[in-house]
């Protein structure tokens, strides 16, 4: 038996037949196409996952469960989508509208949580009983392993450590407030910050290689020209790496997990992020003799999302 | 069969016999004298246990196990009191000097762990599967239930809602960082605020109340004077709550829980603490529509403590 998870976010909607190792077998991707009617692409989801079947040579009894990672907030008990924002969902009941076309199990989970649950069977959180995957990407996803279990909250709104408010009156955020954390350790963060820089010091290296156009910044060219010593980057990069540092210390002394594993397009930066990033927590460690949580970089990459939610399927009761 | 839970803290321990609804039969106390050797204080610690068992008639028999909430750092499965500062306790071996006393099972936990387990068996989070337990004193304590479990994290040093750090470089705490949250909103916070004002405002109600000495200032007498609307005191009362929210939005973001439950000396303050709170956490609910965690008063005031403690030996496996 096999399980299909399917990742659904707001551009594509990525899908994967995987055994019970987490291997994915085959997997294939759609454009989520959001401004279409919910309706239309849930049936696109639909054709998308007996395309895999059909694809594979496998048969609709070799699949034990479909399971679905969504953006936003959820209501898994429901088999709701109560409100995505990059996909102007609200209330959608998916769950009961993919079963009028696939008479499978269908689980749901936030698609952070899914990802987090992925690394903790198979990537870089096996073997802890409490592990916290983050995601620095467009915004800051977090999945988390508590007691041995996945912990997404009461209401299907919880685990959003991007939201962690850390500073009082700080920089607005998407969600309304000001001052979340993805404010200042997101990709879309670096971005900002070397747009700023564009405009402020065109002889930076960033504005070179972004060709003297604020809207061509990526945080990778932030991290590239940090890496070669650029000033403009160098501010960016240690000021990214004290609010990282900063986050990372809250989760361990609110958490005090085994793991914080570090995924998304920030990741990629590996040791150059990774070295700065555990020297700054070490410093604010409180209970200096007593071990405390190993940072390292997440494993499973845009993976994770297809494997997590395909084991929803075995980790659900 | 009964549970003895000890409350051990810098200044007394308490102890009492509890029975399996959570009802303090006897309980007793003595001062902790923490400049002393570890060695006579768990010597006091058993002498107050004996006490307690000859004073209720029971015998040795009756009593199926001592559960012990202890300040700081607790590796629980060593038996260990890593750390704790109020104590000045470093790798104390507490569980087998008192078995040296004592031939019963002797569970170790963290204090606000244990106070947050008596709030969730009998008290304002029964009934709930995530919830927290924020003890607003002296400093800020946190209990946390999660998934139905208790949660004290992996390595006894975790739970630390208190050290959630919400400012960069904000105020010195004593663990060493700058800007935890118990800065801003502990009993301690508002005496330091309350002692600015007696200085620099002699004429505000504080100043008053104190008898112009700062040294006197008590949260109390902060709290008092805001109710009156003094100025000085509304100033400090309101940035308290600001603070109190900023933090409870990132607990509802990060945790999702079903409630959180505040106890400790702010806590009486009571309606005129929780009204405001609620009114500045509703403003900042990413999902207006979706429900959140109930705020309100823990119910078992400082016989958590020792209700908690008693009780690790019924939960522990």
């Amino acid at each position: 038996m096999y399980n299909i998870g399917v990742d659904l976010g707001g551009t594509n909607i990525a899908a994967g037949v995987v055994d019970e190792t987490g291997q994915i077998l085959l997997k294939s991707s759609i454009s989520t196409r959001p401004e279409r009617d919910y309706h239309e692409i849930i049936h696109d989801m639909a054709v998308l996952i007996y395309g895999l079947i059909d694809e594979g040579g496998y048969k609709l009894a070799d699949i034990a469960s479909i399971g679905i990672g969504c953006p936003g907030a959820v209501d898994k008990k429901r088999g709701k989508v109560i409100f995505a924002s990059n996909l102007f969902w609200y209330h959608v009941p998916i769950q009961a509208l993919l079963q009028d076309y696939l008479n499978l199990p269908v689980y749901l989970e936030n698609d952070a949580t899914v990802a987090g649950s992925a690394e903790y069977l198979f990537g870089a959180c096996q073997g802890t009983e409490n592990a916290i995957t983050l995601t620095l990407g467009t915004g800051v996803g977090s999945g988390m392993i508590l007691n041995g279990q996945l912990y997404s909250g009461s209401h299907g709104a919880g685990a959003h450590l991007g939201h962690m408010i850390v500073e009082l009156d700080g920089i607005p955020c998407a969600c309304g407030n000001k001052g979340c954390w993805e404010q200042y350790v997101s990709a879309t963060a670096l971005v900002r910050e070397g747009q700023k820089a564009v405009k402020e010091s065109p002889e930076s290296l960033i504005a070179n290689l972004a060709g003297h156009d604020f809207r061509k910044v990526t945080a990778k060219m932030v991290l590239d020209a940090a890496k070669e010593k650029d000033p403009a980057a160098v501010m960016i990069f240690e000021r990214y790496i004290r609010y990282l540092a900063m986050g990372m210390i809250t989760i361990i002394n609110a958490f005090d997990p085994e793991v914080i594993a570090i995924g998304g397009g920030v990741s990629h930066a590996g040791d150059f992020l990774l070295q700065p990033l555990c020297e700054e927590v070490e410093k604010h460690i409180i209970y200096k003799d007593v071990a405390h949580a190993r940072i390292c970089l997440a494993q499973l990459g845009n993976d994770a999302g297809i494997i997590g939610a395909a084991m929803l399927g075995r980790i659900n009761r």
